[in-house]
């Protein structure tokens, strides 16, 4: 077992990369437990939750919405919960984003803790304490930032996981390589073979380094201000591919990553031979195949996202593989410069 | 202009008992601030409100519910708000509830304000930074803690006020003076015709002092484990009788704290005299006439408002005119000791 202890703002959250089920046992207060869980997880691991009711909702973006966070808090009231109420939220990054912001409105405040069981909310959504839900289909518009008690991280329950879903958890993966650790890279690129068997020992390792680079740079800026803007790379064209174009998370941010990388060597900041490593990675680890993705819906999405910011933009490049750098510049120009990549 | 600072865990706000209109410009934005009013306030003072978009919407606590906070997050994206939105509302406590929701769960978190228009809010509300909405008709089920920027309170918006609403704030008013101080208490009693009439100054004195009192209390334990209990003197009672009978709430407390004060003399805290200035005062500020409610009602409520907390219940007494104290009783005692004097 292997811990992470984080602290922001005066409130703490642990961690773990572990077997879950019985460590659990141990983070838990003995009653006044509810569980939220998903049917897919349900179905796959109910026999291992703990005693406890549980309420099971449904999976995939649609489910995360505040009618959800409506019916969950009615199930709670009817059943008795209260102040004291302890809330264990037992999925991957839908389940733990509704049961976070569950956990941090009902009655203004519940102690909560997760169970995280897909790579993609191991290795990025157990660290920060974002929840929240969609509105109008525009992701996490409603919600907070709250910390859980605890975050158990257990690789064995990566085995069960839907294979696009797995792909998807490898791309924020190899983004915290590539932005902050050159050593965790070539790691990765050792054991490409293994990483697609889903080993759990070297995903316990990976999800570990993975979640420590991430806890460094959220306390440096828990404000998201500087440091953190860093963990947007490949993001900025991600988000808008995966709207657009309805491709999975990872996916979409491994070809953001990949048209990033490839601005970073025409701005002369890393070679040829480094993009060609960084590609050659994602095709072992199958993380995007062809993306030709429409220019105008894209760019829209870009806009969007941007129009939140004022009228530049801060684009993430490489300095040097495991070295990330913020670069402003005019929307015009970043548009001009993604284009020319993607068509 | 009076003002209070007010700090809690590293966020503060700025309540200004002041005249709204023109200090409101100073205190917001010069642009991105969207408003949020209801349709009373509105039409008696729209013409008032900086010039910035308004969302208006309807009165009542039936408005109090997840579906307000959705629209009028639906209303914001439309409108284009974002990150950088500032969220002003104006209103009295339902408005505020809401619109300090919002700004809690939008994007996250915005910065908001309030110019608080009822004496309730003024008094009471304005304070402490709890916002939130009902769900099933429980109060305030779903919400969060979060201190607005600042609080505009101004005792000549109270002349509009509903004769009912300003009583209901008179009870609050009263209740800060019996638990924490015994000079405003007896201001308060050598002032009642001035207070009925809401004469502006005296009421600016008064919402000033009842604020430092609430807030000196609040600093001292944000968490509600101690010392803030004593702002709960009158509600058990009160809260039931308010939610059993419909009364007005701060007619209900007045009734709540007119029975604690009477059980106070029966334990031997306060004398007969104390006991009638205390019931002689609440007849002057015509806080309450008559009221019967029918037990068998109100006790479920008292029972189901206990629940949250074990099996005693911590009951505010007067030592002494502006002195309270906190005493737990088994939650049967002081049911008894309740139904006697209601009965």
């Amino acid at each position: 077992m292997k811990t992470v202890d984080i602290n922001y703002k005066g409130s703490g959250s642990n961690i773990y990369i572990s077997e879950a089920w019985r460590l659990v046992q141990d983070l838990i207060p003995h009653d006044n437990v509810f569980i939220i869980s998903d049917i897919n997880v349900q179905r796959l691991y109910g026999d291992c939750f703990p005693d406890f009711p549980t309420i099971t909702i449904g999976t995939g973006e649609v489910v995360k919405e505040p009618d959800t966070v409506e019916t969950i808090i009615k199930h709670l009231l009817a059943a008795g919960a209260d102040r004291s109420t302890f809330l264990l939220g037992i999925g991957g990054g839908i389940v733990c984003d509704i049961a976070g912001f569950v956990a941090s409105v009902f009655m203004r405040g519940i102690d909560f803790g997760f169970i995280s069981t897909t790579l993609l909310s191991q290795v990025d959504a157990s660290v920060g304490g974002k929840n929240g839900v969609n509105i109008n289909g525009i992701k996490n518009i409603a919600g907070c930032i709250t910390q859980p008690e605890f975050v158990i991280c257990d690789t064995s329950l990566l085995r069960t996981l839907d294979e696009a879903e797995y792909i998807s958890g490898l791309g924020e993966l190899v983004k915290h390589a590539l932005i902050l650790d050159s050593k965790l890279f070539e790691d990765i690129e050792k054991n490409t073979e293994k990483l697609i068997d889903r080993d759990t020992d070297l995903l316990e390792d990976m999800v570990y380094r993975s979640v420590q680079l991430k806890a460094s740079v959220v306390q440096k800026d828990i404000e998201e201000k500087g440091l953190r803007r860093l963990l947007n790379f490949g993001h900025t064209l991600g988000h808008a591919v995966e709207a657009a174009e309805g491709i999975v998370h990872g996916s979409a941010v491994a070809y953001g990553m990949s048209i990033a990388a490839s601005i970073s060597r025409d701005e002369g900041y890393i070679s040829d031979k480094d993009l060609d490593r960084i590609n050659s990675l994602f095709k072992k680890l199958k993380l995007f195949d062809q993306i030709s993705p429409d220019w105008d819906n894209v760019s829209d999405k870009i806009m969007a996202d941007k129009k939140r910011k004022g009228k530049d933009i801060y684009y993430i490049l490489l300095e040097d593989i495991g070295r990330a750098i913020q670069v402003k510049y005019p929307l015009d120009k970043i548009l001009k410069m993604i284009k020319i990549k993607i068509q």
